[in-house]
């Protein structure tokens, strides 16, 4: 079978499996996630098995420590997909929720039902355990899944695939609903991200390489985050204590997540009082400092910033840092330069805060907090599958209600409209 | 200028005003709105000169008589334009809104916050009243625009575009917060809907060629409808009083709308009741019936139908009929044949009432009320940019808070994540 053939059955199989997930009750959905969560520890031995084979066939294809290291299973990983799947069906199921039922003067009741979005294809790099979050995430919220790892994973996200079958079957839910495309063959991504009869919408969950590649060709729409280049803003009545602990935070808890700091900016007419010891324990901490002309001057280990520095997600201990004129210069350089992923500002001024709230355009703003808590757990949402910058439909941490629409509902007694 | 260069300086101009619109309070907003209604009645009279000489253009190159009314204003077309503008001045601000702010086990507070998209652009056809509609509801929703309507219409939306800067420079808005496209190249569309770094959405507003043509090439995300195949399902306990008015309703009042029934379908075992006095009645009312074999046999004027009528929005006085065998055949038919637009039952069996609501996959789904409720000011939106049948974002009939996103905010004392 040629891919574009197989991945339209791969479409047309989902697509009628999301109408039986779409009517499947919560106690349905959660047997077919505990019986996911058994067979992955029961078959432990026979998962670690097969992704030794794949780490062994891309050591030898020379693939890099970082990738091999994501690409291996533990005992203890396994351990771990199996309770994340466990804890996905804890969650509250998001769907057939109806709310703001309100009566119109019409004599009809209207409001909104929560529901599935449908089919949801899920393209992500060789890290096997996010084959097993993934199909619970939209298993639990209704989805039908069409779920694509790197190639590098293959024989593990068809060990993992079988033990998702099997926990589908077992509640009596359609083996369709989740399903691993078989194929290493490129071409099966671009057929994925086209295929729109099919597929609601595509989340894509890996690095920027990635997703600004399907960004190009998706004719799908995507839940995507291409960057996380996130500032803290001091401004001039920001508490010296907080800034500390906020930038240390923020910059230094670890370096690879998206949000983390990557820009520092600093009121001009407290730079003298609040610069100096920030750069310091940045400085101590190892962290290099790029910055702006009044910067150097403050902190004599400053490098020069250049204008890409300030649009660089650094992803290592490097921060771009600049003085700027109020709070007004802050929101325009915050506005231009970032990525809109997570930006914070330290102040003990009211008015100025709200004023941030408001204007920064980014999808998580925050006063007075470290724009590391910019995360699903940490907001409360019990589960992530990524995090969105863009605007359309879900931003920011995209948890199980990310994965479904709204439709209206409209209760009558045999009124018609005048 | 070529068109590109053009276009890409609307939507430079456009970004950075929607910066300056996001935080225009709204007061000013209402302003501004209140200014432009009285600019248009003042104006009357070069409104409709302008006016006549796009439709004396459009009548000499031989534009068809539906689409010479839909660009002809008419003195009575004015006051309603105007009286539509101050009516989105008088809906609450959707802008600023925080929910759901909450504690959590860290000691920051997370809510949202109601933001809008940014920049929308909108294509339409030849209606000049589009142009004062969509310019109020991007402003009230806080959002930049960027327009751009039917050729035809070049002189009248000219004309609005002046008064529409007039009332944002009477509110200290920027001009550039609304802008009409001035050239009438076909070019300027497909710039457009690929302007991915300025435009955050395209609503389309115009006929199903238009939306299905911008759907190919569009590169910005779109709000967009593309037809309406409603479906009126007589379930085996319908009341067939209830049956008569919800189906004369949905399928006569009016024939061109998008929420009007393009087709019937009847449960087998109560069709032999159910269907001659619905039949007779459209019949009575001029409407042409198109049915299966089943249908043909209860209904003698019948004729038959194909596969393709059940595909059709007819926007006509026609209507197909299907004999179906219970509430899992009709779903199954609305679900396939279907346009996801609004569908509607009518039964008085509870526990089938809620199955239809939960397990039909469209935009609206309803309970014994006619289809022609769909629409945002019968559901109390206030006003309507258009009616959605995707699943992403916006969904059914989209009204001011269609136009913004959400935010994530925190309220931190200068927490840190551990």
């Amino acid at each position: 079978m040629n891919i574009t053939d197989y991945m339209q059955t791969l479409g047309r199989n989902a697509r009628a499996a999301s109408y039986l997930l779409a009517r499947a009750g919560t106690a349905q959905k959660n047997k077919a996630l505990n019986a996911i969560a058994d067979a992955i520890l029961r078959d432990k031995a026979a998962l670690l098995a097969a992704n030794a084979e794949d780490v062994e066939a891309a050591r030898l294809a020379g693939l890099e420590t970082a990738l091999l290291d994501r690409l291996t299973l533990t005992d203890k990983g396994v351990d771990s997909m199996a309770e994340g799947v466990r804890q996905i069906a804890e969650l509250a199921d998001p769907i057939g929720e109806m709310t703001d039922i309100k009566y119109r003067p019409s004599g009809i009741q209207v409001g909104k039902m929560r529901v599935p979005l449908g089919v949801i294809g899920i393209i992500y790099e060789a890290r096997p355990n996010v084959t097993a979050d993934a199909a619970a995430l939209c298993l639990k919220s209704g989805n039908a899944a069409i779920l694509r790892g790197g190639s590098e994973a293959i024989r593990s996200n068809q060990a993992i695939a079988r033990l998702v079958t099997e926990g589908l079957q077992t509640a009596g839910l359609p083996k369709t609903a989740v399903q691993v495309v078989e194929t290493t063959d490129r071409a099966a991504v671009g057929e994925l991200i086209t295929l729109r009869e099919f597929v609601d919408v595509i989340v894509p969950r890996g690095g920027k390489g990635l997703i600004a590649r399907l960004r190009k060709e998706a004719r799908v729409p995507m839940i995507q985050h291409l960057d996380g280049n996130c500032h803290v803003y001091l401004e001039a009545s920001a508490d010296l204590q907080k800034a500390l602990a906020i930038v240390e935070n923020a910059k230094t808890q670890r370096y690879s997540p998206c949000n983390t700091a990557e820009s520092l900016l600093v009121d001009a007419s407290e730079a003298a009082r609040l610069l100096p010891p920030v750069a310091a324990m940045l400085t101590l901490r190892g962290v290099e400092i790029r910055g702006c002309p009044k910067t150097c001057a403050l902190v004599p280990n400053a490098k020069a910033a250049t204008e890409e520095d300030y649009l660089t997600e650094y992803l290592a201990p490097i921060i771009s840092v600049k003085v700027v004129d109020g709070i007004d210069a802050a929101i325009a350089h915050i506005n231009h330069y970032s990525s809109h992923h997570t930006d914070a500002i330290v102040t003990e001024n009211h008015p100025l805060a709200l004023r941030f709230l408001r204007e920064v355009d980014s999808s998580s703003v925050m006063i007075n907090a470290s724009t590391r808590f910019a995360d699903g757990f940490e907001y409360g949402l019990g589960a992530e599958i990524g995090i969105s910058t863009d605007k359309i439909h879900a931003r920011g941490p995209v948890g199980l209600e990310g994965l479904t629409s709204q439709k209206w509902v409209v209760f009558g007694d045999g009124q018609v409209r005048s």
